[in-house]
C-alpha cells in the first residue's frame, strides 16, 4: 500500500518556508509515499524539488490548462482546467496533509481536506478557532515530526475507519 | 446590476446560527440580491427560507446529483455532481459572502472566496490567524450589519478595481 | 414540479440555428420550465432570449470567473471558473436536453447527458453511430416538437424510474 | 519532453475491445510515453494492463474519492470526487487520445477533448457526423497504427502551434 501525502501552501512563500517544505518533501520521499500538491511555485515546488531530489514520485494536480505551469520537479503533471476547483482534488486524493504557511487557497485546501476526513499537519500554518471547537489542527515544530505525524495518522485512520477528527 | 450574496455555514448548525440565517436570507432579499447557497439543510436552508419568505430568490448548488436533495426553499436548484468541489462554483459566483459558524466546509468556502478576492463577512464563525497576518475576516453583529457590511464591500471593490483584502 | 430543460449548442452557429434556438426557448418558457444553458452566445443566447421575451427563467453556467461573460439573457448568471468541465453541470442540472447544430462542446454535453441516462432531443446536430448500436439520439424536426419530445421523455422516465435508452 | 497519451473507452466492453486496449496500452508505454485514462475496468483496465506490464508508467483519473476503486494496474490513482465531469481532467491532461469502442463517457471525452484542440485517434469508436462537416476522427485499424498516428499528430500540433482540426 502506497501512501499519498499532499503539501499544501502558498505560491508565494518566505525563505524559512521554502526550506521547510523541501524538508517535508524529502522526508516524503525517504518514506517511500508519493507526493501530491498543486504543482506550482513556492511551497509547492520546494516540496517537490526535495521529494524528486530524494528519488521520490511528485504529482502536480495543476489549476490551468496547460502542463507548462508546473514546476520543473514534477514526475506527473495533471493540467485540470477547474482553477481553484482543483484544490477538491488535491484533498480528495491525499490520505493526509501537511500544510506550510500558507494563503488562503491553502486555507481551503485545509479546509477541504478535514471535511474530506483527512488528517491536516500544520507547520506554521493558520491558527483556526471556531465558536465551540476545542484544539485546532495538531501542529508540528519539525518537517521530519509532520510526516511522521501524518503517517502516523493514517494508520491509526485505517485501522479505525474513523475520522481523525470530530465533524459536525 | 443584481448582487448575488453566498450563505455559507453548516449543515448541522445550533438553534442561534439557524436564526440568524434566517435573518440574514431576509436582509438579502429586501435588499433585492439573490441569495446563492449550498442548498442544503442547516445554515443553508434557514438562509433560504427567511429569503424565499421575504419574496428573494435563492439559488442552491448542490454537491450531488438529484435535484431533491435540495432544501424546499430553493428557486433554482443545481446538481452539479461534483461533491465538495461545488464550494468554489459558491466562491466564484457570489459577489461577496457572509460566513455563519461552520464547519470545515465552510472554512473551505472561506478560504476560496478570499482566494478569489471576494469579500467574507464572518457572523459567529472561524477566527483565522496565520504567521505575519494582522487581523481577520471583518466580523458583524448581527445579520443585518452582514449584509450591509457585505455590501459595502462589494460597492467598494466594484469601484476600486481592487482586492478587498491584501493577499499573498 | 418545475422542469428545467437544458439547451446545447455552439457559440458560433448559423442564422437558422439561432431561430431554431429562440424558438426552443420560447416553447420552453411557455411551458413554464426553466431553461438552463451555457450563458453564452450562439446558440445559448437565441434560446435565453426566446425564453426571457416569452417571461420564461433563464440559468446560465459560465465557464469562466466573470458573470459579465453571460449574455444579456440570463435570469440567473453562475460563472463557474470551471472552463470546459461545466458542461457536465449542464448535463446533470437538466432533466432533458435539446441539442441544436453544435461543435465538439455540444458533442460533449451529449455525451455526458446520455452518460447521466437524460433524455437529449436532437434538432439538425450531430448524429451518432457507434458499432453495435442501433439508432442514434431521438430528432425532432421543429423547435415545438423538440420540446414536446423532451417533455414526454422526462415524464415517461419520472413513471419508469427507467432511463429513457439502453446505455452500457 | 514526455508524452502524455489518454486511452478512453468503456467500462464496458467487448473481448476484441480489452484485446485491443491492452496492445494500445503497451504501445503507449514502449514509445515512452505516459497513459492516462478514467481509471476503472474494461477498456481502461486492459490499457493499464498493457502498459504497465511492458514497464510504461499509468495514471488513473477516478470518478469516485475511494483510491480502491481503481484497477489493479496504476501506477498513480487518482480520486477525484468529481463524478463524470472528471472526464474534463483527462481531456484535458492528455496531449492526444486513442478512443475505443466506447459508450457515452467515451462520447463526451471524445468531445471535450476536440474542444479542447487535442487529437483524438478512433478505433472501432463512435462515427460522428454533423451538418457541413466533413469527415470525422481520424480512424486506426490497429493499435500500433492508432498510437503512432497520435503521436504523429501530438507532433504536428507542436510545430504548427495549430489545432488538428478546424472547429467551429
Amino acid at each position: 500500500m502506497t501512501w499519498y501525502l499532499g503539501v499544501i501552501g502558498g505560491a508565494k512563500c518566505t525563505e524559512e518556508e521554502m526550506e521547510l517544505a523541501e524538508e517535508v518533501g524529502r522526508e516524503i520521499a525517504l518514506r517511500g509515499a508519493i507526493l501530491i500538491c498543486g504543482g506550482r511555485g513556492g511551497v509547492m515546488e520546494a516540496a517537490s524539488r526535495g521529494a524528486r531530489l530524494a528519488g521520490g514520485t511528485v504529482v502536480g494536480i495543476l489549476p490551468g490548462r496547460r502542463r507548462e505551469e508546473g514546476n520543473p520537479y514534477l514526475s506527473i503533471a495533471i493540467p485540470t482546467g477547474l482553477g481553484d476547483a482543483r484544490n477538491a482534488i488535491i484533498a480528495c486524493a491525499a490520505d493526509a496533509l501537511v500544510a506550510i504557511g500558507g494563503g488562503y487557497g491553502t486555507l481551503s485546501e485545509i479546509g477541504l481536506a478535514l471535511k474530506m476526513k483527512k488528517p491536516v499537519i500544520g507547520l506554521f500554518t493558520w491558527k483556526l478557532e471556531r465558536p465551540g471547537m476545542s484544539g485546532g489542527l495538531p501542529l508540528a515544530t519539525s518537517a521530519k515530526e509532520a510526516v511522521e505525524m501524518a503517517i502516523m495518522l493514517i494508520s491509526a485512520g485505517k485501522e479505525n475507519h474513523d475520522a481523525p477528527y470530530p465533524d459536525r
